[in-house]
């Protein structure tokens, strides 16, 4: 397989995934299936539109490319009507909310990374916009349905992202090759903020507090 | 009339109307006047200043149209002086920031629209430039005050948009002039907005919530 | 000193200053580290980041100049340790917030005015890319958090912007010297808003309301 199409893949997952996440909060907040729709475009959508916005590749992606548009809006329907089959009371919904958001954060922190080396950006760079464009989306999400953004919360979320996009960039300086480097990174995404939410890992934050 | 003094003078309508909500909103909030200016602002230019990012038509069409900026914040200063002339408690101020809102949206989502297409996009995607361009302003408005957005309650909104932006498509592929499908894509977004608003329409949310 | 090594120390040390005042609000709402260094660069990085995409000079400042990143992720964990530090329930840790993001504030109004000009915008644009530099990563920070943005509240501030950023338009048509009229400028904002901290200034809100 070409990494080309490899990148197209994972881009096209993590769009859904996201989207998924989308629809699943919308339904967490009672929308109507339209407003599903629109959550899974943002959150589906949102991480890449900011990347190329910010390295002025311009339109952005989903522009001469209408199936991520597709992609993302049966994502947030398919999301939200699923969230109603599930039974109530019991967290499964959340459980489904934060595992999509995983699965998306991990393959975007890499295709971020990749887009920010391509554009002939520093590592550091680079590394942000991985973080950015994995954790985008769903800081949108968050905030349009007025919930605390994931990302702010205790759980080691953006340092998963971190550490994905920063796995990719070293294996890719250290000459493997690209596919294994991107799966890879993916991967130990996957592993961080999957680890993260089965055991509550989380930063300490600081004691004193007004 | 040209197609482009239209197009200019909906535009120009759009900005005010828009910001006009902007204004009501910032009272309804207890800002100051300066905050009504801000947020006449946002709410006037915002939804543009997406369409144009995403499109790369940069810099975005008011840094060198100045009036749009004047028009914006007259407009959000005056919804939010006419928002002290009401009687209180009557939910004046409410349905004249709703209206305002609904005008504003049935011009903006044609002329996004418009704005896909003369970009080249597929359809699709210029259905979404155009409801982009009417809900993102409102969208920032609401987030900044912290309400929850017009767009996600439960009223048919989008959803006006989405069809006015592709009854203009629509027109305009079938060969109708393309000031009146304008006009036309225009008028319908506003009936199908104005009447949920008065008879309370609504998607059916899903049945069964956490 | 060259014009251009004010600007870039100027440029910096608003990013850091923003960064800051990021690194306080994490504390200030019990983030982790790596939240804090987050929102530092949300804020410090914000405000530049919009106003390169509005104006089109992309890619953003940042992306090729890493060590601004480097800074506003120091600043924000800085702000962060330093909240630790303050004793609790005196409102310390409030004011440096406010004196920090006054500080950005002022530096970037002038900033982001001088960018307008330079890509030939008319004044009150000028004044616009100004207000929107010093105020936006200051919003974003707000409302990540899910605080009443300081912009929107009664005190004067966007209106200190404006001062600062109009007063080195009018000092620069009128043939002051660049580093003088930005210098000049920048005390201007800085003294407005922070009498207004000092005195609890504020425009008077309209009467009757809801």
């Amino acid at each position: 397989m070409s990494v080309e199409l490899l990148f197209s893949i994972l881009d096209h997952a993590g769009v859904f995934l996201f989207a998924v996440s989308g629809g699943i909060i919308a339904a967490r907040n009672r929308l109507d299936p339209f407003g599903a729709a629109i959550l899974g475009a943002v959150t589906g959508m949102g991480g890449g539109t900011l990347r190329d916005m910010i390295l002025g590749s311009l339109p952005v992606y989903w522009v001469n490319a209408p199936e991520y548009l597709a992609l993302a809006l049966i994502g947030g329907v398919a999301g939200y009507y699923a969230s109603a089959l599930v039974t109530s009371g019991k967290g499964i919904r959340l459980k489904a909310l934060v595992w999509a958001d995983a699965a998306g954060l991990s393959v975007f922190c890499v295709i971020g990374a990749q887009a920010g080396l391509a554009a002939g950006a520093h590592w550091s760079i680079a590394a942000l916009t991985g973080v950015m464009s994995a954790a985008f989306g769903g800081l949108l999400r968050d905030i349009i349905v007025n919930e605390v953004p994931l990302i702010l919360r205790a759980e080691i979320y953006a340092l998963a992202a971190l550490a994905g996009a920063s796995a990719y960039i070293i294996a890719v300086q250290m000459g493997v090759m690209t596919s294994v480097a991107a799966l890879g990174a993916a991967a130990l995404a996957f592993v961080i903020r999957g680890a993260a939410i089965l055991f509550g890992w989380s930063l300490p934050p600081i004691g004193k507090i007004d």
